[in-house]
């Protein structure tokens, strides 16, 4: 079996198809190198539900409650750790319009049948004391965690091979090369060049060091500032993780990153002062690979061929659900897949 | 001769010692680690005069008025371009308040008899169309100009070696175990320890680059932001560098760097709103050599040994005049120097 791309999508379903006991390699010039660098790592099952979306829901609830099982698995087979940071999300606005607009968006993440509870400004900042004085609250999801996206790969690289994938640091165009008699498309931003109607929509997301003695932020904090959303995860190494921008310019990684540090700066700092005190340390701009609809892509493409991209926002959060839903297709154990996911929903019907 | 510390003071004076044809030694575990690669390098004997600070004046016109000749000298010696950049620098404000700010500093810089001219907005806006609408005009200063501090200390590097100058990657705590006649302190913010009184005043500075196509300022930019002095110089190869925050945290390089980028960012896009399409490349954060009352330490200290240091925000500028001031004390062609500058004027009257 092939699996293209090492990303922590591709590793994932290949750590999980090794241990069925099936033959995998995976190929990737650069694993790692894609998407997986750059995400914060959020598990937002309700905080990323948007209008328009709704169909992802379910599937986002399952993939956040398989998480922290997943982690624990994975830290044993890899020996690595992987960030998981059972601290709730709080989403706050800073102004009344603000506010305004996670009440709307309430109704959506009522919805989602979990845990979600109102708060006023003053009960958010007595669970997030480093909030603003400004902030007119919002609502405490408990479930919606985190975790280490760069940690986690690490450790899913680690967790297939030692399951017995093997990684071949190869760039692949021709599907019909491939000595497999099944092909995972773990391409990410990548996929286009297999026909899937994947493109990359831009985000910068920087990383901050809190220095010693500094307080950080207990709860991961998502906010929406005079309108733009911002968020805020800490990790128990001191590292506060602050994103994102989303534009559409192609795989440019350099045009306009100054504005964009400089509106996660201010939109963070307005939310959380202290963040001002910190160590900015890293600019990274990623690619979010994104379908017309901005659903996943997972499914059958063709006899051989199945798709596992188009994660857009999500990839990360939707790790366990791809990995379980793609490796049971690959190996002949499952033929269900969501069909709001099918790869082919957008071909005109001959 | 010895000459401690080889930043672009240290290697200025050394190559005009080596050309007098003595023998000269300096002293660097790390050349051009310090201030040299963090400055912007503006030549502004005009627009960074301050007012308490107003005997430096002659001797940063001296300078500024050498610098072309010492440009061109240093290039032909060197072989190395050094980022000499005739363009003026404009001086405005956002708001009244930025404008009346200015007009209160223009009677100090009328006083130094350079060119300075009055300007109101829409004529900024003629000679540096990238300048925001609300800016409300300043002043023109055509003999600020710049130089690229990185490429100035290489040529310095090369130039003092061709001349003979011979550079010790070695750290010097033990002057007297220095087999010297004369020993030059060029060493910025290590200078305390020889009993200097010395301290490093912070400053982040951002180093930015203008992709294909897109406009950059043709002046040197600064500007006062709601109160905020803010600086963008412009090089020819297409970096734009941004400063600079100012405060006194020791050595810490990076506590505080995220709100000095965000400040930083914020002040510069709101006075060139295209700032925010360009690709933030470097943070930086140096240390600027600061005696007490904000003066250079240039002169004998004892019968051995002569500062050269204390350059605070004026190192680069400073260049020319302090090596020709310097290399004249310590080959005994003159004994002048500016008395403001008395290394021992701290010194208590025994």
């Amino acid at each position: 079996m092939a699996i293209v791309g090492a990303g922590s999508i591709g590793l994932a379903i290949a750590w999980r198809i090794a241990r069925f006991g099936a033959e995998v390699v995976v190929y990737d010039p650069a694993p790692g190198s894609g998407a997986s660098r750059v995400a914060a790592g959020m598990l937002a099952a309700v905080t990323e539900a948007q209008f328009g979306e709704e169909a992802l829901l379910p599937f986002m609830a399952e993939s956040a409650d398989a998480w922290p099982g997943f982690a624990r698995e994975l830290e044993q087979a890899s020996g690595h750790h992987v960030g998981f940071r059972d601290a709730p999300t709080l989403l706050v606005g800073l102004e009344d319009a603000d506010r305004a607009e996670i009440d709307r968006q309430a109704a959506l993440y009522r919805s989602t049948d979990r845990n979600v509870q109102p708060l006023g400004g003053r009960a958010s900042r007595k669970i997030e004391p480093l909030l603003s004085h400004r902030t007119r609250g919002g609502v405490l999801v408990p479930d919606d965690r985190a975790v280490d996206p760069r940690a986690v790969h690490a450790a899913l690289l680690a967790a297939a091979e030692k399951a017995g994938a093997r990684i071949r640091t190869e760039h692949v165009d021709d599907l019909g090369a491939l000595d497999a008699d099944k092909i995972v498309l773990a391409t990410g931003c990548g996929s286009a060049r297999f026909g899937l109607p994947i493109r990359p929509v831009r985000g910068t997301v920087l990383r901050l060091r809190a220095g010693d003695g500094q307080p950080v932020p207990a709860a991961t904090v998502r906010g929406y500032v005079q309108g733009h959303p911002v968020y805020i995860v800490t990790r128990d190494s001191g590292e506060i993780v602050i994103g994102a921008t989303s534009d559409e310019r192609g795989f440019d990684r350099t045009i306009g990153t100054a504005g964009a540090v400089h509106d996660l700066l201010r939109w963070s700092i307005e939310l959380i002062p202290e963040i001002a005190e910190y160590h900015l340390e890293e600019v990274t701009v990623g690619f979010r690979p994104t379908a017309p609809d901005n659903l996943p892509l997972i499914g059958p493409v063709d006899d051989r061929t199945i798709a596992a991209t188009g994660h857009y926002r999500h990839g990360i959060a939707l790790i366990p659900a791809t990995a379980a839903c793609v490796a049971d297709l690959a190996t002949g154990q499952g033929d269900g897949f969501p069909k709001a996911f099918d790869p082919l929903r957008f071909k005109e019907s001959e």
